[in-house]
């Protein structure tokens, strides 16, 4: 008797603790410390940590995606570790090292399928989202990079040794690489843009980039804004920027300069630049609210204790903020009524009012890098 | 003893219950069941049916939002019932009558006010989203339609006795109104784009529509298409389109055309009619699957037992299916690998493949009518 109440209250303890468990999960997000391998889970609507979670590996150059239920958090550490993080019970679910060093990944539109985008062996791995069991392998003997999902259970990537953009299609049984050569001269990043209709491939071996039509039949390389790079005449390039910083504000996408105080702005259905923004330094993203209003825009080092705000209209810078030293990334909610931002050697998060810029509170963290907030679930190709 | 150890047995009955309850809410969704007040959860990865929950009242004519963190649908009936979901436990949180006919609602996008469009007494009234209390309350002396929400704690309606377009501002203590009027004879339906930035509003008195730019320093109505409505050699109208369906496809809008066979494309920036397709009957909502390739289109009786898919690129139309008598409404997935749509009169919702259009199941529901996922508590204007 006694045996079965102990058992009893046993089960009873956690009976509470179940209960609290309704986790909504909408509203949530991950925080990356890149310096301790640890990642905060974060609730948006209520500016707060949940829940600090350890044992990531090395977050030096991490990414993440989530499940379409929002429940789980993919997390892409730069030593090859995949882990899959579950948000409502603030534990590792499953943890694989695939590789010696990885760069990023993404997860194919019905949620079933993760791929991860290799340095080291090179080539992508995919992988089944439920177990992380080896789904398809796909060796390029050669770095890959930029690697998105596209609709229809596909996947794109780009390699830096061979200049090739591959674009693998997962929805049969066995996977159907389209290969295509000749893309320009080591490809260091690549987005693909929010319909995913357009594969836009940054060089950092050429000036131009090389942009790719997903919906023509044949699909080919298109070579594009013949200036764009770093030129003979730039600065100092003290970072590539991020190409998925690419935003899309209303019919015009804004690009960061390559070594220049400069955004560009590019007509998004031409492809072609139709003006500039000087900027306070070199950017490294240049984000759009959801809306289109503003772009906010973060710098390269010595910049990077700076964020500028600029007018998609005019083209003007409206504010200037000082968050810290080493602004690393920014994140809106997904209604873009708030911006998260990392200050990575302030050990700090900053959250702001997108209407009045208003500084609305800071939550403490290590050296935090990635905010990635679970709405990204319902997005293509981030 | 004995005591205590019923009520710890108690207990422990619900602690697997409590358990099981860990629900990421990322891939729910609701089904509104019309004759019957009551709504089906369902989940999206799982194609099946969640719950049923009755005590809606009147749903003739409802619709949904949700909260950010996707735990509560609103569901707004036309009784003028104002009912919280709560989606984790699968029961009806609250519910107020807060008027006596109502057309509507919206969730302001910090998500903390939920707005209601009144058709008796009239008015927009306006409630906390956590407990449903009045927080403000504007009375027009007119039935009120095409209620949205716009960045900034905003709602935009008009009025259809009255003809006038309402802009109220929550952001600051009080409700701060702007109000324009000789926006046309009798309003019927209104739209805001994804963007935010344009507000378009369907006439039933006249031919035409009226558009605003909310970015506009001074707000003010603009006639376009002045081709567009009932004119004089129209069909019978069986049904006005729903104005929330205009679809954006790449650069351009996708329009149901009242009382004729066909759809509009209309330029996304200039709002001027680029060209038509030829339909199978009236349309009724013709969407746009997420990454703009397709349009899928239903229609007015006595054509409601068809759906058509419209390639965007050519304006073709490609497929016709048949799924039965009475297909009020159809929803995406929000990365668009699926869709699903309601059969009313057949009693079910069917699931497609959008790449192959193969049917992927069935789900019986009670004369299904709106489909609404809970990704939608991030987007805007919906």
């Amino acid at each position: 008797m006694i045996r079965i109440l102990t058992l009893l209250v046993a089960l009873c303890f956690d009976a509470p603790a179940a209960a609290e468990r309704i986790v909504a999960t909408g509203d949530l997000g991950v925080v990356i410390e890149r310096a301790t391998g640890s990642v905060l889970i974060i609730d948006q609507s209520e500016m707060a940590t949940v829940a600090r979670v350890e044992g990531f590996g090395d977050l030096s150059h991490a990414s993440v995606v989530f499940s379409p239920d929002q429940r789980f958090a993919y997390v892409f550490g730069r030593d090859g570790g995949l882990t899959k993080l579950d948000l409502t019970t603030q534990s590792i679910a499953n943890r694989v090292i695939q590789s010696g060093n990885a760069i990023g990944g993404a997860i194919s539109d019905d949620g079933r399928l993760v791929a991860v985008s290799n340095y080291d062996p090179g080539g992508v791995r995919i992988f089944d989202a439920d177990t992380l069991e080896l789904v398809a392998d796909l060796p390029t003997e050669a770095k890959t990079i930029g690697l998105v999902d596209a609709p229809g259970r596909k996947f794109v990537f780009s390699t830096w040794d061979t200049g090739e953009t591959w674009i693998a299609d997962l929805s049969a049984e066995l996977p159907q690489v389209t290969r295509i050569e000749n893309v320009g001269i080591n490809p260091y990043d690549a987005l693909i843009t929010g319909d995913g209709r357009r594969y836009i491939v940054g060089l950092f071996g050429e000036d131009g980039l090389t942009a790719f039509d997903l919906w023509a039949d044949e699909i080919k390389p298109t070579r594009i804004l013949e200036n764009y790079g770093k030129g003979d005449e730039a600065l100092p390039v003290y970072k590539m920027p991020h190409l998925e910083g690419w935003a899309l504000a209303g019919d015009r996408f804004v690009l960061p300069a390559v070594g220049h105080h400069e955004v560009l702005w590019i007509d998004a259905q031409s492809l072609e630049e139709v003006g500039r923004t000087k900027t306070h330094g070199q950017p490294i993203f240049a984000v759009a609210r959801p809306d289109g209003r503003h772009v906010w825009v973060n710098y390269a080092h010595p910049d990077n204790d700076t964020v500028e705000v600029i007018d998609t209209l005019s083209g003007e810078v409206i504010r200037t903020l000082k968050p810290g030293p080493a602004v690393l990334h920014m994140e809106f909610t997904p209604r873009g009524h708030r911006l998260w931002l990392s200050v990575r050697d302030g050990n700090r998060i900053e959250i702001y009012d997108t209407g009045t810029f208003e500084k609305l509170g800071e939550i403490p963290a290590d050296t935090p890098s990635g905010i990635f907030f679970t709405a990204r679930a319902h997005k293509s190709g981030l």
